[in-house]
């Protein structure tokens, strides 16, 4: 999949063991309209305060390095990101300020920049229209595959991201970076990929940690038919189930997650209620252990709404999971819905619905189960 | 341990399978004054509902039954709630608005009221003032060993508890009954019970999960010595250690569990930071994870932190595991720091301290890790 006006990469520059690679690229033929969500996290790393500051604007190159978070790292970190992009301008030609800069992996270690140094300008020679297979890998860290998505309309939209958990070694969470074609203006794009972020990248939850580097980016091109009046909806449209399918992609590769879930609240009286209840059931272990045992465990889900703060009267509940009404307003559905229940939470990916009974709201997320192979692969000492 | 003006009960009606005790009762010469704390869940269990709202105030009788929650049954759950008063009222001789009643055990199904009117007769001739250990057995669910605490002093304090999370099969989850001899009303009572409650029953956390049956009940009986002026401070002092060494006690037998930690936050900018901060870390799944491989990973701490929405700056926070400080406002402190740490990791129960350098607000809460083990449990499908 080509999307005109970009180039990708992905090499080995000596971040990681083996041959493994560790540096990808992003480079935009001239400077693209770009637009940034990142992590609402605190503690954030270094190429995060670089990057996000220059958002929403213009960008011409994007440099990813896995193996290295950059993050609690102080003031040699700041430097070592604002070097990375020192060096992507020059090899580019571009200034320093077009140059948006991601990093995930080990926390807390200094990031060798003389690797970047050579390894830059190889990968800015190896950048290719055709080379975003290579840059999902060069992005990965605990994925256990690389993550493409794209879709073709009246303009074409490509993106990779990774993620899988905020897990071992650790921080080398989220990360996502798409593409398009469409000649958009970056205060457009931004409200645009705001949103679009919402209901995508932020509507997934594997173990509610967030990390210092999650960093989602949109570049636009221009090369691609220009946006005027409707194009702005019918562009949304296009490239909000790219963004989706992408960020489930991320939960169906969750370490240690052996199934998907597409977790509704529905009949809140508001969003924050919606996304509250969403939150407190898609976190709670005991509701994520039941999933794992596909047990249709209404209890534990009614009760960790019923913690979450959000407002409902507990006899107005209603529970689906699948397509099976399970609890209806105070009345369990009996052993027949219990089984047909079961069965649906055999599959791999399946949905569940919670009607709070108190409103018009509603919020979709995406989250996985907790299985004792996440403790596993959790509690490994990482030394 | 006796104390002047109670009795205690604990005995077999048929609640659950074989002989276990299921049916525990507390029996006050006259009433006593009694102040509650109960769960803020919304989904509420019928028992829950009735007691709650007699106190604070006086009581007489407290019934207690495992084996069954009597949580979503409905009107049919709220009957047999008020039946349950009746009939303890009768055999005692008192109003029913003098009959505390809780439940524990299986959510769902209806309890079986015959067996309680057969049950509770028993239970009011077996009671006796040496009785607190078969009271303590009675209200066990997943528990396994009985919880019983005692304080002498100017006053005699004793109570049970029982909880291990809020786990299979489900809503078996926290209760405690302390009685104390001390002559105080039912107002300075809940007064004193709701700030100590603050700080032992309301401040563990196993799962982040809560109960629609959690009941912590003090009943004074005024056999002892009257409380006047400094008085109530020092009855304070006598119950605090036992209500948080009761508590603590719920941690240390958390299924699945195999550390039981003392997390303080310190140095937070106000106590809602402090309780946000404190929540994160020891809700965490990677923080649990970590503290079960007794790796000393500092950057899931810190970045859960991060996450809570509390307010520092990244800079100034300091972490301690055990007595070693382990990162300082930014700095890791090296590998021998680290190896300290993870020898401290190794006990059963040591002490983390998180300053976030922002002010002067503190909360201290008890957790404990996550283990395949509590997946394995909570995963078991019920049927």
């Amino acid at each position: 999949m080509i999307v005109n006006g970009f180039a990708f990469a992905g090499i080995h520059c000596g971040l990681k063991a083996g041959e493994r690679p560790d540096l990808a690229l992003i480079v935009a033929d001239r400077p693209a309209s770009c637009a940034g969500v990142f992590t609402t996290n605190r503690v954030v790393a270094a190429p995060v305060v670089q990057s996000r500051a220059l958002l929403p604007g213009r960008a011409q190159v994007v440099v990813v390095n896995s193996g290295n978070a950059n993050a609690c790292t102080g003031a040699a970190g700041a430097a070592a990101a604002a070097r990375t992009a020192e060096i992507a301008a020059e090899v580019v030609g571009c200034a320093p300020s077009l140059v948006q800069v991601a990093s995930t992996g080990v926390i807390g270690a200094p990031l060798p920049i003389g690797r970047l140094e050579s390894g830059i300008p190889l990968a800015a020679e190896a950048a290719a229209p055709d080379g975003l297979d290579r840059f999902a890998r060069a992005i990965m860290t605990t994925d256990t595959r690389p993550k493409v998505r794209v879709a073709q309309g009246p303009w074409t939209i490509a993106g990779a991201c990774k993620g899988a958990g905020m897990i071992h070694p650790n921080m080398a969470t989220m990360l996502a970076f798409l593409v398009t074609d469409a000649a958009i203006s970056p205060g457009d794009l931004d409200r645009i990929w705001r949103a679009v972020c919402d209901r995508s990248f932020n509507a997934i939850t594997i173990d509610g940690d967030t990390s210092t580097n999650d960093t989602a980016l949109l570049l636009a091109s221009g090369d691609g038919p220009p946006l005027q009046g409707d194009d702005l909806a019918a562009f949304a449209a296009l490239l909000e189930p790219v963004a989706r399918e992408l960020a489930t992609d991320i939960v169906r590769d969750a370490e240690g997650g052996t199934k998907t879930i597409e977790l509704t609240i529905s009949g809140a009286a508001d969003q924050p209620d919606a996304r509250a209840a969403a939150q407190a059931v898609a976190l709670s272990p005991l509701v994520k252990t039941a999933l794992f045992g596909e047990d249709p465990n209404w209890g534990r889900i009614v009760a960790a709404a019923g913690r979450s703060g959000a407002i409902f009267e507990p006899g107005a509940v209603r529970l689906w999971i699948g397509d099976t009404l399970l609890y209806d307003r105070g009345v369990w559905q009996g052993a027949g819905a219990e089984r047909a229940a079961h069965e649906t939470m055999t599959d791999a990916e399946y949905a569940i619905r919670l009607d709070l009974g108190a409103g018009e709201a509603m919020r979709t997320i995406y989250t996985c189960d907790l299985s004792p192979e996440y403790v596993r692969i959790n509690a490994d000492y990482r030394s």
